[in-house]
């Protein structure tokens, strides 16, 4: 039984500097007819991400920008009600890329079957989907990690950052630290098992570091950039890695910021700054979902969720992500 | 037959900001006695180069800093006039890292004997020595640069720079771009095999660089730092390496300088950016040497030396590299 009212969410203006509930319209169309190879999906959940922020300004990326008075995307996750393609059939749950919208019109091609009886559905958003991924392949392949060595994560408390912690303890860290933006995502992340955690609003977080990682950091995974980069190079101990994942302290500065003013010591100390997306490293998804299944399965991994209920507020959920509102993944139920 | 008086360099007092000639010391004190294991040397060339600036700074860094009222040090080839050590005898020729003197005490097993009839042996400071490996093992050690790609490298007529252009053409980049600060050593670069080159002074470095290499860069050789690094991370195509070698551009700054501001592309363009020390790939030495030795009997590698005559002109010598009045190598002449 599908409805035939459809509401999704348009970007009505491009945000200058921190967005606002304005750069965001509510838009009521019919629900979709599926054609050959297209399923209908009715979502229920859909994820709100820091690196869509880029998107919304009209620049060349690594992605396309949004569109004006079009629908936003990202990550959902939906159950198909109509549409007929090799290998689905309705009633599959499928992770795809159409969210921001009750109704998804989706090539069969772009979805994938994801089965709802192994996981809460929510979880392939988040820590089963390219949010464990990224973690797990930033930590893993892109910095190296080792085991023995101290790891430093920002954003600790987020999506990304708290899976970040985890893995590298089971992965047999010596010492893992988080920075987070409160004192109760502080304490999160002591019961998540993280060895220190401080509150970067407390005092210089080159400070902070050197309480937490008194003897140095070997791995920086960086979700922050700016002040945070900073403290973390001057950390490193030499051939440190650094893993650069996002940069969300500064994707609302009208102007970029100053940026870390100690690169020479990347020189002295032979550290390695590498840039990366989770999606170059597919190769490694099998292995990190076998492994994250069995984390979960044994409750080695622990993974918190901070939902808003409505599409209608899928825009405050993503300004509530921009200002650090979200414990864990920031997702929207539809 | 020995002299009776050295003549040696001292570090007077620690140059805030740019050095000057007050920052040192001519020192005369008596020819030391070669103890067992000691070669006492007669130093023919001394080498100056861009990261002995670091070391007169008090700060802690990969090398001790200079002390103050004592010798400054560095890389010299002299020949042994007095001195018993296994393999060593009077009249050989020997690279070591006591310079700034004309006589030098060195330890036997800190000497490394070179042949004066296989190359000039001032070379052994330059283009067969550190300065050489530090060109290959940056460019395909640290970059990794293919066959086809594009290379841009700055301070390109340094003793450095311009050896990583020829190298790259010769290991088949498809096209090398470099930057230096004067129309004489633009045109210089261009004689020795550049695609294109161009004086940092003329425009914005992104614009020159733009023009210089329009398709984008595949690696960037970086000797410079600041706008040089910045104009590069805008130009890098995705997945595109950069080697830090130095950062002359801020040595003698006393506040550090603002840092590329553009670092987020870092992330987008999956960029890898790794600072390195020569002499952590002294396991290429013998591939380098042998290589490099080749391409200079075929005149396939031509190499610039600046040369200053007396140890009495070596700050002056030492001066004129941080503003750059040289053309490839920088040398004392004892």
């Amino acid at each position: 039984m599908t409805a035939t009212v459809n509401r999704e969410i348009h970007l009505a203006s491009r945000p200058q500097g921190w967005p606002t509930a304005e750069n965001f319209r509510l838009v009521e169309t019919e629900v979709p007819k599926a054609g050959p190879g297209q399923l209908l999906v009715r979502n229920r959940y859909m994820s709100v991400d820091p690196y869509m922020r880029g998107r919304m300004n009209d620049a060349k990326s690594y992605v396309a920008p949004y569109a004006l008075d079009a629908p936003l995307d990202g990550g959902a996750v939906g159950e198909v009600v109509a549409g007929e393609a090799d290998g689905f059939a309705p009633g599959d749950t499928v992770l795809h890329g159409l969210g921001w919208r009750e109704y998804a019109l989706v090539d069969a091609h772009s979805a994938r079957k994801v089965d709802p009886d192994l996981a809460p559905v929510s979880a392939y958003l988040g820590v089963l989907g390219m949010v464990g991924l990224t973690a797990y392949a930033g930590l893993l392949e892109v910095a190296g990690m080792r085991p023995g060595e101290t790891v430093f994560v920002s954003a600790a408390a987020g999506a990304v950052g708290s899976l970040v912690g985890q893995i590298a303890k089971l992965r047999g860290a010596a010492r893992v630290v988080g920075s987070a933006g409160s004192a109760a995502k502080v304490e999160r992340l002591t019961a998540l098992g993280f060895d220190a955690a401080f509150d970067y609003h407390d005092r210089p977080i080159r400070e902070s570091l050197k309480v937490a990682a008194p003897q140095g950091i070997d791995v920086y995974f960086d979700n922050v950039g700016g002040d945070h980069l900073e403290a973390a190079i001057s950390a490193l101990r030499p051939h440190g890695r650094v893993a650069l994942c996002g940069m969300i302290a500064q994707y609302n500065d009208e102007v970029p910021p100053a940026a870390p003013r100690n690169l020479a010591q990347v020189i002295g100390k032979r550290l390695t700054v590498r840039g990366f997306l989770a999606g170059d490293h597919q190769g490694l998804r099998d292995q990190f979902v076998q492994e994250m299944a069995g984390w979960l399965r044994e409750g080695r991994v622990s993974y918190d969720e901070t939902v808003v209920d409505g599409v209608e507020n899928a825009p405050s959920a993503f300004l509530g992500l921009l200002r650090g509102d979200n414990l864990g993944k920031m997702l929207v139920r539809l």
